[in-house]
């Protein structure tokens, strides 16, 4: 889920609670604060803690204790990924989502990489789905199979952009973690090619969608799924990315504009990312008109 | 330069300190601590602020209060980097040299970049110079004209990894804001061009040889720089880059072995990066005594 | 299919009769000589004529007039791909597979490229299915939706290596012309997104088992499906791409030899290409084990 | 050199011999027809034949024997290379400029190519320069290492894009071929990293400036150089490319307008590529203007 910032750039905890609270009405299976999508590499390990606190309270009063909330860790060394996760389970966090370190420039050796995932898991104690998505830190279907030996990683959030990989890594490691996927525009080939669900921005602007399109698939009404699947589709096509290796570099405006359309209040993109041209916002009401969305009257 | 760490993952600032000695000695023209080759993206705003002020002490002690030294600002939001660069004015830095933010995965628009600029530039009062390095938020020569317009903007580092662009970047601002050149294995061609001159890991490597080049060149003697622009070549090929676009993955602890083995010690990468295996330890001593570099005889 | 060449580079249109024998016994719903697995690139017309009136001839006699024959056009200039596609005409193809061109280097805009393909279409007379297979001139879903004004183009084989391409080419012109999906490694995905079938590499070397999945889908048997999707890929990825954007440089030696191994005599690629080293062989025929196929004893 | 073609798409083997003239008076070292600015790709080997006819022989007759004309080759097997060299020797030609083959798709393995060159080099009899340029199969400095073993092959023309790998062919093979610069942008760089030459389209389309950059570089007069770079630099950035990797898709085209727009009337490109737009013409012509180009009154 974003993370909801006021224009001053400051957390608004209560817009967070309100959203948390929405999106487990509309039924997710599971929440996770902090990604991407939730601005995670632009946030403190205490404003992580605050935020994750505060929907991990809302999620577990609705839906109680079973129902799962992962925090974020976003990190460029070992010792900032622990002080992350540290917070994270300080806030209660049933887990970590974690991407390979550094997330700048570098890709140290896979050896390094599966320490770096060890040392963390055993500092902190919480399960680990690794979110595999820094485009200069790739890992590929062997490199999982390489850390498929460290106990506390559980899963992996596979984006790195294509569904050609993500099938890859299901066949190296379906068995042994669980793949998801955060492939936006492919989330119904993704759930066939054996996905166990989705962390995605999809599923933050469009979580009764998202949510409904899952039932369905569960259900074998495969054909049910299409007109969801081309609506989200196009929804995520003017808001995260325009194509393959295309994600736009003002996404966080973007998802948060989406949102707020939608008249759920998430605010403000931490600066320097702000929200979208006049544009830009025309193009992104006509795709959720298109997927049949509600929007805000003030803003047709 | 780079920072040297402990095996433990400390800050060893003593080495710091000899290290920059070293370097003044060596005749370079200024230091910048905790750029990419400096893991300022590992390091928390105290720990620049230490390695800063260590360093500045050092190098003003030796070469006088006109020797210019930055401090890297790499950082994921207009908040986070106004925290660093304050950190940097409080040690004294001349100036601070910061990438285009975030540097993770997303690129705002150009307008939300120069306001982020503008936006550091006035919080902290010190010149910057852009570190154009991220690849996922890469500014471009049509870029660095509208940026041209934020007053403390008073150079570039290139590096972006290709000199077709520092020339494109040298033709649209180079009379506006000093050009200086990342690109370890062309600095000669760089300094034909007129970039001003270089902050780079070869600098950091082979600090004597850089300012030879440098001399010669300033006194017209190209023919003289050949050997040199060779020799350096040869070391970066194994040290920072196989090739364009294509950066050593274990970088960081490449080139801090390729100084160790050199007799200076500067210690250990931060974790998750570690120094590089046998193989290409061997690879780097290889690359050093084609260089005419003394090579530590325990390393022989 | 691929095209049988002797061991002298000659073609071998004996073996070009068996092997359209044996796919249309396999079930195929058509057949495309002279593309890219067709080593079409490296004929000349009147070699193209040849092998196309063969596997004409044959696959008419055996599945009568209905059944459709393509012939390749790949083609630097306007000329040229006349050339071909009246060579094609001559020996009763009832179409052509035609590449955007050149396919050399260089994309012109996208109005001399719809002219190119009305040029072509208007000269011979024959329904065009566009081959979007060229890395340096890739048509986007915004193209097709400029050529679909050529009523010549009758359909699209999207290859250009990604599934989400092909999405946003089917939302854009699906309903206009027949998507065709060459992504080997994701034919179930594909039609479940609305491909109209598939000509690939993986056709050609599993003919039965695609015409199998081919038929568990039209019947709606998706979890029939899978074990054939899991088979086909394994294949894929030692003969035709490693993965995303990475497709073997000896694509088609690795192909002929899959064939081979399966006990049908396609001889070799034309030279500079050869059958792949041993290890590379090793790799195919576990493979095709995995898929459960037949192996030629004397190769195992 | 281009190709001079009529409106129709025919061979205009008059203005051929005009722009070859131009050349040799403009005071060029050799001669190259058919390459990639010369539309070789879009050549049958008859059309090969007669221009290189015509342009050797005005080349010999105004400039003696010894001057040199090379031929491209540009083919997609080993088959059609010799076709094409043959084709060369016929006409002429000193020599042949050929890419690693095929320019489709493919890469073979290395020693497959290094089997080609020897081929063609053994069938035909003639010098090989090596025109690495094809993307999708790049030549390596290591692999030229390899291909060195080969009589034939007495140059590189390294395009390729980037001058970073150029010093690593120069670095790797410069003693044992000559190494010529395609790098239209880096001409001289180029020379002063040890390039004997240029092979390239600003060349083509700024002959006598080229000339006077080569004349002064082999007089140490670096500085004088400058200025020219620019220029030419300037002028290569709309005709040719854009940046790094980044050709114009009409490259052809807009050289061609770049040529008669300075009054020397080569033509048309063959089709599909054509002429580029009014608001492209414009561009070039400033561009012309700012290196100081007398410019065709009519186009003002």
């Amino acid at each position: 889920m974003v993370t909801p910032f006021k224009r001053s750039g400051d957390l608004d905890l209560e817009a967070a609670r309100r959203e948390a609270s929405f999106l487990v009405r509309a039924g997710v299976n599971g929440l996770v604060v902090g990604g991407s999508t939730g601005e995670g590499y632009a946030m403190k390990a205490d404003e992580l803690k605050a935020v994750c606190t505060t929907v991990r309270n809302t999620a577990k009063k609705l839906a109680g204790d079973e129902f799962p909330v992962l925090a974020g860790v976003i990190a460029n060394s070992t010792k900032e990924a622990i002080e992350y996760a540290l917070a994270a389970r300080e806030a209660g966090a049933d887990g970590v989502q974690m991407t390979p370190m550094p997330t700048y420039l570098y890709k140290p050796d896979i050896k390094d990489t599966v320490k770096a995932f060890r040392d963390v898991g055993e500092a902190v104690g919480l399960p680990i789905v690794i979110y595999n998505v820094v485009p200069t830190n790739r890992l590929s279907a062997a490199d999982f199979q390489k850390i498929a030996s460290v106990k506390q990683v559980v899963g992996v959030k596979q984006s790195g952009v294509d569904i050609h990989t993500l099938a890859d890594v299901i066949l190296a490691v379906g068995g042994r973690m669980a793949v998801l996927s955060a492939l936006d525009d492919m989330l119904l080939p993704s759930l066939i090619l054996g996905a166990k669900g989705s962390i995605s921005a999809a599923c933050s602007i469009l979580p009764d969608m998202c949510v409904e399109l899952f039932r369905l698939y569960r259900q074998k009404k495969i054909e049910a799924c299409l007109p969801l699947h081309w609506k989200i589709l196009r929804v995520v096509r003017v808001t995260v990315y325009r194509g393959l290796n295309d994600v736009y570099g003002d996404m966080l405006g973007r998802v948060k504009f989406a949102i707020n359309a939608q008249g759920r209040n998430v605010g403000y993109p931490r600066a320097p990312v702000s929200l979208p041209s006049d544009d830009v916002k025309a193009e992104i009401l006509a795709a959720l008109r298109f997927a049949g969305r509600p929007v805000n009257p003030k803003l047709r």
